[in-house]
């Protein structure tokens, strides 16, 4: 069987001066492998009508499915349907039926159409339309030689909504799809080149038809295996043999499988035994309790967390003795310890977790250098502090104690467990 | 003068199968363009020989400046080091500088070399090494007819630090680098097509030299203004000119300009007039802490925030009379009007800011769905509440509300000023 090949076009001079992130073609990419599309290339061009048409020239000499995102919108420099009414050689017409859904789409959201924004209702007339019920510019799909192309448009949760509930289903029709499949080991607490050295033995041993790659974040790290084969069956326990070969050398640093976060793991694991968790955040200033509420049901095992800004609030909203404060500093073992202990208290929790230190650039001092932090982590009578000796930049300093706090949960989770 | 053209070829399996988001391409886009390089394209593709050959060769067709991030690790999957010795006909072979600045990186951080962590000091013969003060993989920079290739790790920060200490200032010295000149303006509160309509006079009257591009995201929005000419202080007078012109037409809605997100134009209003902040986050559940905290120095005039995420700590931790949530919902006007007049006076703040809402996708009922979020800004003896209706989608349900919080923090903080 033929493998089907895919390329992402991203559109958008905004991309190109690094002015917007794009994080569609990231998406689009993981939507296509789950179907068995392999994604051989991804492009950026910018809002420039050669350009446009040279890349979907190149792409069509090597893919089967070329999906196009952005340049839909109402404004002048959006030149997506212009540059391809002109490459598949037709006019752009008002169509009727996009018309009436872009009223009904405006009409539910209490607005009425302003001119620029029923242009978004003319295609070009070689497309078929494809709806967007979550905003104003619709999608397109082309047909040419038993190739598909596909514009959609650039705004990420609209892209979404139409490549599951339009795009994906229609590519699965109209393909004959081969079979790839991808497991990820999710590990924390161990950097690449020891992970690397831990397992040489397995991985040298691994057969042909099955690949390997070190996904590194922030101390957070993915092993990821892909396997292609003939017989899905067979794969899937082809690899699942591996990973059981693979877990006896790994096994403390392993967290989860696939899309599975830590924070998602943590939630699974508090809610089956019906706990609760508590933050006091000084350094990581609310973003670990971002993670945990990103998580759809955190309500179930999250109480809350406090951001104790200032040593004034430290002691007042969260009991730290002033004392300790003097004595030992805020960034320190003993204020850490408090921290942790009180907000479990205060907000009636079984886990607590705190932190305190110099996220930088600005505020080290030679004793206590950016960079440097206190973490705790505390349940029944017992309590766990970490010292991180960290880096000079504020960003990195936040992401990489974020994911040392909830290291530090789960192996005491899975300890409790 | 002619324009210098840049290529950016990204490398690795792991992004094409959406494994892993690129965000090195986004920010080497924005540094190149500050410094009048154009990129005239961005590629992704992946671990195969082949594959990043073809890569290279179609880039140096149409780039002076090809830059190539990924693929450098120690692991069996980095293909960069050999493709580009294939690629430039030489050999690898250990550097004694690299090797000698592994080891040294390795010592500071406490450890020593193992055999993987070793071969990072081995690079093709005919580049030049790139030092890495911030990790084990240094960077190549190859010269070839005018050309120049350089290529560095994957690891953001490690790549960053590289980009702007080594890669840039050296760019500037060998490229003679033509005049552009961007001016963002920022503003929140206002949709796409409505700026469009407002402003359509002074759009249809720019000059030929000056481009336009709207930039949405998530409530917030970006009007960019690029310039080109010959003499910088006349195309800096120009666009300066234009967006006084514009002015007028859009006050209201603006926060600021360039790199100003509403985060940072809210820290510096507070720390001007020494005003503090505190936060009650419900259903943003620390993300707005965490944009606040994003910011160095906040901890100037940010005292700090509480996440009540049960209704149990919502009367508690914040003091919302129990019969207000029993008799309006958690979810309602009267219970984050309490959050706001409580969190800033326990917090002895100036200013407050509360949400609480049905961020989804689980939790709605007819009388609230999913996407109905209240939020509050009080100061001094006023408050001021807003009703949101918003999406089915968890994460743009947070990201919406964040910039709802912000604006109206930042609308007030203006009038006040």
């Amino acid at each position: 069987m033929k493998e089907v090949l895919a390329e992402l076009i991203t559109i958008g001079d905004e991309i190109l001066y690094g002015q917007t992130l794009d994080t569609n073609a990231h998406w689009m990419s993981g939507e296509l492998d789950e179907i068995g599309v392999r994604v051989i290339r991804r492009t950026t061009c910018g809002d420039a009508e050669e350009e446009i048409l040279q890349a979907l020239r190149e792409a069509e000499q090597r893919a089967d499915i070329i999906l196009i995102t952005g340049g839909l919108g109402p404004t002048s420099d959006d030149l997506t349907k212009p540059c391809l009414a002109k490459y598949f050689d037709c006019d752009i017409i008002m169509n009727k039926q996009a018309l009436a859904e872009l009223e009904s789409y405006m009409t539910s959201r209490g607005r009425g159409l302003n001119k620029l924004t029923r242009l978004q209702a003319a295609l070009p007339e070689k497309c078929e339309m494809v709806s967007n019920e979550r905003g104003t510019a619709c999608g397109m799909w082309f047909n040419k030689s038993g190739k598909v192309f596909i514009s959609m448009p650039g705004v990420p949760h609209e892209m979404k909504f139409m490549m599951r509930e339009k795009i994906i289903p229609r590519l699965m029709q109209e393909f004959e799809l081969p079979i790839i499949y991808h497991k990820i080991v999710r590990l924390a607490g161990i950097g690449e080149s020891w992970l690397a050295e831990r397992i040489e033995d397995w991985e040298n041993a691994l057969p042909q038809n099955v690949k390997l790659a070190y996904l590194p974040t922030f101390g957070d790290l993915k092993l990821r295996l892909t396997a292609n084969g003939t017989d899905p069956d067979a794969i899937r326990l082809e690899v699942d043999q591996l990973i059981q070969d693979l877990l006896p050398l790994i096994q403390e640093y392993v967290y989860g499988y696939d899309d599975d976060s830590l924070e998602f793991v943590i939630g699974m694991l508090l809610k089956k035994n019906n706990q609760k968790l508590a933050l006091a955040e000084s350094c990581t200033g609310g973003y670990v309790a971002h993670r945990i509420t990103s998580i759809s049901g955190s309500s179930e095992y999250f109480n809350g967390a406090i951001v104790p800004y200032q040593n004034e609030m430290k002691i007042e909203q969260l009991g730290v003795k002033p004392e300790t404060i003097e004595k030992y500093g805020a960034v320190s073992e003993e204020t850490v310890t408090e921290m942790v202990l009180n907000v479990r208290q205060k907000f009636n929790a079984d886990y607590g977790l705190a932190s305190s230190g110099i996220a930088g650039p600005g505020g080290g001092t030679p004793e206590k250098p950016v960079g440097l932090i206190w973490i705790a982590c505390a349940w029944g009578n017992e309590i766990k502090t970490r010292k991180l000796n960290l880096t000079k930049d504020r960003d990195v300093n936040i992401q990489i104690t974020s994911v040392a706090l909830l290291t530090l949960l789960h192996e005491r989770l899975v300890k409790n467990n």
